[in-house]
C-alpha cells in the first residue's frame, strides 16, 4: 500500500462543494470515482480543507491510499484521464508515509479571495469573482483587516453551523491589495473557521464603501455575535491557494 | 449627434469573431443590437480589429454614432443592460470628434497570448488558455521571438485568407515570459496580418519544445512561405488587450 498527497485545482461551480454529500455532485466523490476507475479499488480521499459549494482551489491538498503499484506521474495522469469533464484537475502526486495526512498534518492553509471592483459585470472572470460595482478603497480595507490579524475569538466571523470546537484562532496574515480593476484579499492561518474568509470579504467590503472603518472592526471583534459583522460574501471569489506542512 | 469610443471585453468561445457573419453571432451584431435597443437607432458598431472566431478581448476598442443624448455613464451601462446574457461587457463610453475612426485611428494594438504549460489540463482557465502539457523553454521562445522584431515580410506568418494589402508589417514588440505555470507571449504593432499572433504562437512552440532553434526563425521568415512554419495556435489563447490611439 502507498499513501499519495495529491494537489488540486477545481472549479468549485458545479459542486456541493469538497465533502461528498448525498444532495449532489461532490469533488471528494468525483476524486473518488476516478480513482476507483484506475485502479479498481474504493478508497477515501481525505482533503486537507472542505470548501463549500462553489468554492474554487488552485492547492487543495488529499492523500489516498493505493495497492496498485504506480509511478507519481501514472497516478496524477490516470486520475485526471478517469476524472473525464469534470472540472477537477490533479497538478501533481508525490508518494508520502503513512503518517501524512492531508487535514491533520496540515500547518497552514492559504486562501485567495477575488472581487473585480468595476461598473462593468465580469465576463473572462464570471464565476471566478465576486462582482462589487461600488468603489472601494482597497488601503482603507487592507488598514481594517490588521485589526484582525492575531489571535482572536472570531464568533462574529463564524457561520452558526460552524462545528469547530473553539471560535479562537490565530490569523497570521489578511492583505488586501488592488490588482488592476480587482481587489484581492489574501488569508493565511493554521485554519479558519466556517465562512470566516467569506464573512471576512463581506464586512472588509462595508470598510471599502465606507460604510465601516477599521475601528468598527473592533467593535464587532468584541461583539462576538454574527451579527454584528458584514454578510457573507459569494462563494466563487474564494479560492483555496496553498496548504502548508511541516 | 454624438460619436462614443466604447472600450471593450468579450468572451470570444460563443462568438463567430468580431465581425458581422450570416453564419453565427458575433460580438458586432451582439452590440449593434443592445445600442439599438438602448437608443431605438439602426447603427454601425465599428471595431478597431477583427478578431477570429474565439478570440478573446480585454480591451477591443469600437465607436458608434449616437443621436439619443446620453451621459458615457448611461451609454456604458444602457449597452451593458441590453447585452444581457451575451458575455460581453462595455468597460468604458468616451465621447469622442466625428474624426475618431475606432479602425482607422489607431496607432497601435496589443495582444497576448497565453499558454498553460503544465501536465494538468485547464480547470479555472479552461476555454482561456492554449494548453501544451510538454515542457516549454520560455527564454529559448523570447530569443527566438526577438528576430521577428522590425520591418519584415511575414507571409510565412499569415493566413492564406489574409486580406491585407501586404505582408510587410512592422512588428514593434513579442516577448515571451513565464509566469507560474503559464507563458505569456505580449505582441505589439500598429497591426497585424491575418492569423499572425496565433501563427508566432504556434512557431514558438516549436522553439519551446526544441524542435526548431532561433536561427530557423530567419530561415523561415526568408522563405516567404506559410508552409515554412509551425501551426496556428488555437483561439482560445489569444487576447486583444489594448487599442492606441494618437
Amino acid at each position: 500500500m502507498q499513501r499519495w498527497k495529491l494537489t488540486i485545482e477545481y472549479d468549485g461551480g458545479p459542486f456541493v462543494g469538497w465533502q461528498r454529500q448525498p444532495n449532489g455532485p461532490s469533488v471528494q466523490e468525483a476524486l473518488e470515482t476516478a480513482v476507483t476507475a484506475f485502479c479498481g479499488e474504493e478508497t477515501l480521499v481525505q482533503g486537507a480543507g472542505r470548501t463549500d459549494t462553489g468554492v474554487h482551489a488552485m492547492g487543495q491538498v488529499a492523500h489516498v491510499d493505493i495497492h496498485y503499484p504506480a509511478t507519481p506521474k501514472t497516478v496524477r495522469d490516470a486520475i485526471n484521464h478517469h476524472l473525464q469533464d469534470n472540472p477537477i484537475s490533479v497538478l501533481s502526486a508525490e508518494a508520502v508515509s503513512e503518517d501524512f495526512h492531508a487535514r491533520f498534518s496540515a500547518t497552514g492553509r492559504a486562501y485567495l479571495y477575488r472581487i473585480l471592483n468595476r461598473r462593468a459585470r465580469p465576463v473572462l472572470e464570471r464565476g471566478r469573482v465576486w462582482h462589487v460595482a461600488r468603489n472601494l478603497d482597497a488601503d482603507a480595507m487592507h488598514a481594517a483587516a490588521q485589526r484582525l490579524i492575531g489571535k482572536h475569538d472570531f464568533t462574529s466571523f463564524r457561520a452558526t453551523e460552524c462545528q469547530a470546537d473553539s471560535p479562537v484562532k490565530t490569523l497570521d496574515r489578511l492583505d488586501v491589495s488592488r490588482v488592476a480593476d480587482e481587489i484581492h484579499i489574501v488569508a493565511e492561518a493554521r485554519s479558519f473557521l466556517h465562512h470566516q474568509i467569506r464573512n471576512f470579504a463581506g464586512t472588509l467590503e462595508y470598510v471599502g464603501r465606507g460604510k465601516w472603518t477599521p475601528d468598527d472592526i473592533d467593535r464587532i471583534l468584541a461583539a462576538k455575535s454574527r451579527a454584528a459583522a458584514g454578510p457573507t460574501a459569494p462563494p466563487q471569489g474564494l479560492y483555496l491557494t496553498k496548504v502548508v506542512y511541516g
